[in-house]
């Protein structure tokens, strides 16, 4: 059986989780593999972190990421500290040193992804990523190698757990945005700056990994019109049930035929698709392709046992490369993911149809008011729901409308949101069909 | 770009539909994968698919296999003749050639595992099959690759289009299995001879290869307790329905603490579980595992496209180690999967809740002698429903039982069935909760 060294920075969550797996794991991996991966050193900057990691009595601990990077002996770097720096230093250093990398970094993937896959592939190594999107879930793996035939038309992710489980809560027990976060972060789901998960930054790192694989192009999470769940009312759901919807926080990508559709926001999609039974911290992405059709993946999309799963089947492929084929025989995923050169559509371009939820004075003449500035702007209603009558209280008016240009929606609503008997910002939610 | 050879054998609809995509996808596939596949030869013994495959000008066709398997300069051998003979000829003399296969050939590999996998690992050749099991599903590449640090607890699968077409029809249509099977029919998706499918044979077959691949070891088609559809009629959908489950002929594989459990039958799983939402002729796979837990992949679990989207997967992953890594040092996945030695339990011994519709003459004592003999049993009633009395007439009674040992269940069924108040056969289904 032959061997090859690893070196884990980062011993977190996940990089706890790893060394355990391969600790305790080890000899199914290898039967399974054929290959013996050996924890050469693991490397934490928290003491705590460093003395209570699981691994084999004779791998090395250290503080100092060098001491892994700059090692002769170590075959593959995993790399589990995430965000970008110090862990785009490290993988730079890694890679001139002629060490394949593993890592879970979806933020900086998502920045660096040229500068990162220009130097791998100039050097003939790996960098494999299965982990930074949607945890245990292969979908990395299923779009660069099962789906290799397949244009890509569709990509729906649901890619964030909190975000998830908080939509749940609010559905299932009709919480507030507010009561749904509180419970999420009691349960050690939600981090106590939760900003990255609700404003959907984390959705859009990820987004942007999958449209790199599934278009072939280079994109950044700029490319990204990105909008989060903070605005969502409980009533929200429950207008959305009547009409058959369920509210979701989606990342799509679409290869339409005026450019590719890039954004990550809370959708009305049908309560019949497979991803509104997404429920609670579960993740799942919705592919669509011109071979396979329609087609799911649905699994645990954090957590430290599902993403260690990830890490370690990136581990194996390479490992099996490397002691196999010899050092200098590997066959890295080096592909020119960055040859394609779509035109990214403008968020104010996108025609789209909304869920429109307005706060009004109830009084005759308003819902008259409002849909004709809604008229002059194009925008044609598909239905209206305005409960009971209220006279000079205020009620809810909820309109459903049919596709409309996104930059005319925002110029109706604006003038809208101005009038004197709309009392309260005007709620508005992108429709999927 | 370097070039790798293939030749197909059997130009049927999936292996004209892997000659079509290489043919009119082959840039997108070199872009992604960097190697060029080349279709040196095709085969088929139907004169009209071998004159209407879709294959570039230069490549040969020939209605006689040998010319491929023994032609030196072929790379890959694409066997999709299905069945067991000729297929399996082919596939050693293959073998024994030299070359790697890639098959789609569930019935093969399911009884001639062993002897095709020992004749590749001493050749130090590829066997890929990722199409042999639903369809354009990336199930066998996930749990070969993916989650290789898994331990798998339970697999569930709706392998089989074709019947869970069939169970759709009649959920949604209230139609008698036999009215359904004919629109199946009518509507291609059918054989004219149907028996493999809805026998559960076929699914048999595949769950044959995703237990080989989640436990680790030998197993035959013989192995698993095969049970189709054709005795389940409207009212047990309605009745199931009514108790909060749906219909499904589930192919089950579970790691127990007593051995492995592999069955295929129709089966009432809660309606609020995934799988339940897999409608026509779609598939799905659930897999448990001890570091990822719930997992699903869904999609086209069979036709043209699809399939042959795998059976490219398939030739690209080999195509790449044979054309970068030289052919003399490829690493294929020959890892001794039938080393594992679980005892298989016997169906007689396993202990399952059960669905029981009895059809029965309506008098008094009839609901009082059958729990008597279920009591006897060891049998323990969950719920009971007797809808409405027609004194005299025939009803259905339908009994929900907790766990039951099947075996005492057989034997207290056909107590049951000699009752002079029994009128028919009585149903019995199995639960999965």
């Amino acid at each position: 059986m032959r061997e090859v060294k690893i070196g884990i920075i980062g011993l977190g969550t996940v990089g706890s989780g790893v060394a355990e797996a391969i600790t305790e794991n080890g000899k199914l991996i290898s039967e399974r593999s054929g290959v013996e991966l050996v924890i050469k050193s693991v490397c934490d900057t928290d003491r705590k972190a460093l003395s209570g990691a699981v691994c084999p009595s004779g791998a090395a601990k250290t503080s100092r990421a060098e001491d892994l990077t700059s090692d002769e002996d170590i075959d593959i770097i995993v790399e589990l500290i995430g965000g970008i720096e110090p862990a785009k230093e490290i993988i730079m250093e890694s890679l001139n040193n002629g060490k394949h990398i593993v890592t879970a970094n979806k933020a900086l993937l998502s920045e660096c992804w040229k500068e990162i896959f220009t130097l791998a592939k100039d050097k003939g190594l790996f960098v494999n990523f299965e982990a930074s999107v949607g945890g245990g879930i292969p979908v990395v793996r299923t779009l660069r190698e099962s789906f290799v035939s397949n244009n890509i038309g569709t990509i729906y992710g649901i890619l964030n757990g909190t975000t998830n489980f908080i939509l749940t809560m609010m559905e299932e027990r009709g919480l507030t945005f507010s009561e749904a976060l509180k419970i999420a972060q009691q349960e050690g789901i939600a981090e106590s700056d939760p900003e990255l998960d609700i404003s959907g930054a984390d959705s859009a790192h990820k987004l942007v990994i999958l449209s790199i694989l599934g278009f072939g192009q280079e994109v950044y999470p700029a490319d990204i019109y990105t909008e989060g769940i903070s605005n969502i009312a409980p009533e929200d759901i429950v207008n959305a049930k009547k009409w058959g919807y369920s509210i979701k926080l989606l990342a799509i990508a679409k290869d339409t035929e005026t450019g590719l559709e890039l954004r990550v926001h809370p959708t009305l999609i049908s309560s019949s698709h497979l991803l509104s039974d997404v429920r609670g911290v579960d993740n799942a992405i919705f592919i669509r392709g011109d071979m396979i059709g329609d087609s799911l993946l649905f699994g645990k999309g954090a957590g430290k046992e599902p993403t260690a799963s990830s890490v370690v089947s990136d581990i194996v492929e390479i490992a099996r490369q490397v002691a196999l084929a010899g050092k200098e025989n590997p066959i890295p995923c080096t592909l020119d993911y960055a040859s394609g050169s779509k035109n990214i559509s403008k968020i104010d371009e996108m025609l789209l149809p909304f869920y429109l939820r307005f706060s009004v004075t109830d009084k005759p003449g308003v819902l008259a008011g409002i849909s004709s500035i809604l008229s002059e702007h194009g925008i044609s209603i598909a239905s209206v729901s305005q409960e009971e009558r209220n006279e000079g209280g205020e009620v809810p008016v909820v309109i459903l409308t049919y596709k409309a240009k996104e930059g005319s929606m925002r110029e109706a609503i604006a003038k809208i949101d101005a009038l004197d008997y709309v009392t309260d910002k005007t709620v508005v939610i992108r429709i999927e069909e």
